[in-house]
């Protein structure tokens, strides 16, 4: 007989703490640049490794860059494409995109870069026949328990999306069949901040939740 | 001057909890058809908007699928996919795909469809011009932290991809920009598990972190 344990309990405190963290937790571009302790990214990646996945298909793929070299060609990659998206924009708004601070490649000790392995047999293909891109939704669940984790132990974690996924793969030599997701700088955040980034620099505002919600 | 406040303090009571919800979360298939208090959904929704969002693009949009036809025609896209996914597997296989359960769309008191919007202008585009599919990445941040949340208030989620995401953007009559991203069952679950269903149909196991880290 299976035993199976009492539900776990999550009391008010928890569950104000969780509501918090979720309000707080910030993608954070300005890292301190000393390392993480030994073993702190392996443990994140195993509470990623947590999350749900299509079919307990499990199509997770963490690549830690440590190459220096590796590491150079992709915060080349990163200012390439920054500089295109900067050429994309005129007047005020180009003005102000070149004053945003988008990432933190340089400056934080761990580079992080997530794939999701399409081809993958684990399992047998279940739920990902009418959506194959429950692959890599699922590496995006990996992606944010981590990043709450990390956040709820004082480190920090800035979502890279400003490259260009065919030379990343080529530059991390990855198996074809692995899509990249995203590119991450891991590192103690130098300032604690509870407005995003792109708000205090008054690139975008948040609206109002009932904006977004539909009835049919 | 911006008065900050002190970055919160999550201590490890809290940590604690945060690691037993993302280990406990389950997705659910099984669900008791008792309604949900009203505002429960939308206060879920206001948690999904605290999500991070590429270039704070807010992309979410989230359907609550009220209409007893419409929900009807989502069963039956469902059970349709389902037939086809079945008709692929062979043998033992087929067997033990046709004993799963792998949705409770009769039962749960909510339907909700989430879709992303990449054709928001929200955020300039900020971060989207080399993987506009960030858009979905950021709905998929916004689904998982209204699933927590849900969770450690006792309501359970399902996600479910067998669909076609054409007909059920059909079916929903939702502007043609919007990508299906999931659509979700939500109520008060039949059972707590902290096994995923999968694994204990003996479908699939789950592998070691280990597994899935990779060095450049």
């Amino acid at each position: 007989m299976n035993q199976k344990p009492d539900a776990p309990n999550f009391d008010s405190t928890f569950r104000a703490g969780l509501l918090e963290l979720l309000a707080w937790r910030r993608d954070v571009r300005r890292f301190r640049s000393e390392p993480l302790p030994p073993g702190m990214v392996e443990r994140l990646i195993e509470v990623a490794c947590l999350a749900p996945s299509v079919g307990l298909s499990q199509p997770w793929r963490f690549v830690l860059v440590e190459d220096v070299g590796r590491r150079e060609a992709a915060i080349a990659n990163f200012e390439s494409c920054n500089a295109d998206a900067l050429a994309d924009y005129d007047g005020g708004l180009a003005t102000r995109y070149a004053r945003l601070k988008l990432a933190g490649l340089r400056e934080a000790p761990c580079h992080l870069a997530v794939f999701a392995d399409r081809s993958t047999t684990v399992g047998h293909g279940l739920g990902r026949r009418t959506m194959p891109e429950m692959a890599d939704y699922s590496v995006v669940t990996a992606i944010f328990s981590m990043w709450l984790v990390a956040r709820a132990e004082g480190v920090g974690m800035g979502w890279v999306s400003i490259l260009d996924p065919v030379v990343i793969a080529r530059i991390l030599d990855v198996p074809k069949d692995w899509r990249f997701i995203g590119y991450f700088c891991i590192g103690y955040p130098m300032d604690d901040e509870d407005i995003p980034e792109l708000e205090r620099a008054g690139w975008e505002h948040r609206r109002s939740p009932q904006e977004f919600v539909f009835c049919r």
